[in-house]
């Protein structure tokens, strides 16, 4: 196995890009902008989804499943969602194709069968959901609705690259509806802590908590909540986001309801998603110039075993040990594979196993079995020791907990040590060219300084801190009074 | 709760209809043939879900994700497939809305953002993904591939029916290619057999294993394997389907494998589906008149609780013994609800919870409280007994399992009852007039019989029924030598 990776030195884009596919988690497909998520990546998606799906019925969530296809009428209907989304989309106009009179064997699109009204392909379904809540609330007794909603979405984006932007990805929509604007407000914190807590716990990704500002903030929301990762090569990365709908799509969409006391009131909204992005922000969070490197909670196998052998009588003995050390790992929900491949050697095992960020790697051979011991690597460290093979599923399943806890760890303080306090202009632009990360810097609050901010630099505010400090200050670029600083930074 | 279901008798069609949008399954929805699933029956859908997911991994198949679009030049490289599915094709001409100039507040497709090429919204995914496999295959080594995708698909039906019949609906395809025909086919009988095996332990429906006529067959396919199910009204309904493609794909897309011996051959295929779909299937094979009969094996709600009580000192003494209970189901992983919603009556609870199919009824009052019992109701059969308290928990474990077991011989009974051997064209006729059902007939083997049949009676051939007795006879039309008989019926 040739790995080949450009270092994350020489060049992170192209690293990044090579490892996706060389790890096979995905690949570009014959459809522009679409991706293939491959039966290695798909595995890792369907970790994140088990545990996205219990967290949110866990805190009273349904799923449900809503169309495809939003008609234009209804697509416009609530305007400054439609406008937001209005210049990305895949629109359907004809249900027919036939041959084609001029090219044998070819199809054509049959002009008599046109649509009397466009679909556009979802990219984003709060307008098909709202127009069915219409139809789901009459009283209080029907609130909250609390929907989650497992799906793809299509955003005609120009320049696209796997996971992080493609123009068809699969993600999770909730779409909430509550009596009282204080209610649909704490739906939208909860559900951007449970993605916090889900990046921290089980992506081992340090995010901060934050809100939007109004030029950054979901078109049709009156706050959005989001969660922003840091990854190596000093860019932020939204990794999910929660919003405050208010009453927006419930006015578009004449959804009220009938409270205790009889009157009738518009519903109060929410809508939050994380989506395939999310394995972008993971490979670029923890991984290496050997590949990737998996946190246990997330790997798809976490414990791979090779045998080391000369002959055949090597590999039975080798095969008696191993069997017993795989029952007792898989008695602790541990995922093992036994790589007994006839067609490869060691090495080659051990190279393919890095680049595909296995979090722990046990070799055995002769000596091992003679000395009664295991040769046990972890992927995040490259590390390795000798243990005996006495506890040693016990030792496995501890350091496995361990890597998770390090990689979180290892994260953070990369993280911690990117977020860099700067009190005029000159500062700003030097760490942005230098380290990069999260700038700390006062703003007068404007949307026109932002903007400049962004010509000049590239870099966006990328939030304003839920648990940021109220100081009064000078805003770096224009020295107007700013009440706090918030986030800067050049983003994915 | 008012039910006023249609009772079957009176109007089968519309007692489903009407059953499947006051059970909560699921709605039309403001997109012309498009359905929301709603929670209720999405959590049923979810359930079937896990065991397929379960049974195809355990197969040795793991998931996969390909792009929603097929570009139109892809989509009619296989010419068979593309002419069976050119005619009902949602398609994707333009990528942008603009402000339309003329209607302020409304959008209009943008004329210059025409695609250079089509997309046609993805039918099935035999295209896409023989595109992709190219890219997979080069040696021996890499086979089988052996691949399932969960996934929406889209076919422009003009005459649409909640579950049964929808523009988009939800299924998996499996999509596997091998190294030699006998593999290949193999592959087409296991999974047909997991489909069947599916049915009839989770679903609780007996199906007649089989292969479609040429007519029936999927188009591009060799051998169209399938599962029969009957309905109460005696219709047949198609309930999974897995295709033998021989090379066909692996020759319009150029898949190709180096064999052990070196030579260049083309690979051979297989695909594989269900859809949502069967979830009609499940609602008209067990339902009753008073609505939704769910066998435990798939029921989200497998046993619901409800307290009888006057004062609010019973309610509390009546919970008390409720918790124990429950407790005690959970811990068999048995999933129950305690229905005390103080706004409703028992007897409204009764017959919601009889509309929605839960397979078991708990009742407990203030005469059970003193006399140590609890009443259970069964749906399936509407009856009830007083059951004491010491051993409930195991009494209902092993109750859900009669009552899955009931409900699969019901449905057996039904069905084979409704299997007729003919042996002329009146009796055939006689037959569907009557009491339809399967109608077991010799047929001559030409499609211009099957097409005349189908014209005069309606009914198709559903099936070549694998374990048909090979007999000489005369064709029931024609009067021509057959070799066995078929099973032909009206269907969904």
């Amino acid at each position: 196995m040739s790995k080949n990776l450009v270092t994350r030195s020489e060049d992170y884009s192209k690293w990044y890009n090579e490892l996706v596919v060389k790890a096979d988690l995905a690949e570009n497909s014959g459809v522009r902008g679409c991706m293939v998520i491959k039966p290695y990546g798909y595995a890792i998606w369907e970790k994140m989804q088990a545990e996205l799906d219990r967290m949110f019925k866990e805190t009273g969530h349904q799923n449900a499943y809503f169309p495809l296809f939003v008609p234009k009428s209804m697509f416009e209907a609530e305007e400054k969602n439609a406008e937001g989304f209005a210049k990305e989309c895949a629109i359907v106009t004809h249900y027919r194709l036939k041959n084609d009179p001029d090219k044998p064997g070819k199809l054509m699109v049959d002009p008599n069968a046109k649509l009397e009204e466009e679909l556009i392909v979802r990219p984003t379904s709060e307008a098909i959901i709202w127009s069915t809540y219409k139809g789901w609330v009459q009283s209080y007794r029907d609130l909250p609705l609390l929907i989650n909603q497992w799906a793809n979405v299509v955003r005609w984006e120009m320049r696209t690259r796997l996971f992080l932007r493609t123009a068809e990805f699969l993600w999770q929509e909730g779409h909430t509806a509550h009596a009282t604007k204080a209610e649909a407000v704490e739906e939208s914190e909860k559900m951007m802590n449970v993605y916090a807590d889900f990046a921290q716990n089980f992506m081992a990704i340090p995010v901060v908590k934050g809100i939007k500002t109004e030029t950054e903030r979901f078109a049709g929301a009156e706050e959005t909540y989001c969660i922003e990762a840091l990854m190596q090569d000093g860019k932020a990365l939204q990794a999910g986001t929660s919003h405050f709908l208010g009453q927006n799509f419930a006015k578009a969409f004449d959804v009220k309801f009938a409270t205790a006391e009889g009157k009738q009131e518009y519903v109060w909204g929410t809508s939050w998603g994380v989506s395939t992005r999310l394995m972008g922000a993971l490979v670029m969070t923890h991984s290496d110039d050997q590949g990737l490197v998996l946190p246990p909670n997330l790997a798809p196998i976490q414990v791979v075993v090779v045998p080391i052998y000369k002959s055949d009588e090597q590999l039975v003995a080798i095969s008696t040990e191993v069997a017993v050390l795989i029952a007792g790992l898989r008695k602790l929900n541990i995922s093992v594979k036994f790589d007994d491949r006839t067609t490869q050697k060691p090495g080659f095992k051990f190279a393919e196993w890095e680049l595909k960020g296995v979090p722990i790697r046990v070799a055995v051979g002769p000596k091992d079995l003679e000395n009664g011991t295991f040769e046990i690597a972890r992927r995040d460290t490259l590390t390795k020791e000798t243990v005996l093979k006495d506890g040693i599923v016990t030792h496995i399943s501890e350091l496995l907990e361990k890597i998770q806890n390090d990689m979180f760890t290892k994260a953070l303080n990369y993280r911690d040590s990117h977020i860099t306090e700067v009190n005029n202009f000159e500062e700003f632009k030097a760490v942005l060219d230098s380290k990069a990360g999260f700038v700390s810097a006062h703003w007068d609050g404007t949307a026109a300084t932002e903007e400049k901010i962004k010509e000049l630099t590239k870099a966006t505010i990328r939030c304003i801190p839920l648990n940021r400090v109220l100081e009064t200050g000078s805003c770096v670029l224009t020295g107007e009074t700013s009440i706090g600083r918030v986030l800067f930074a050049k983003a994915y």
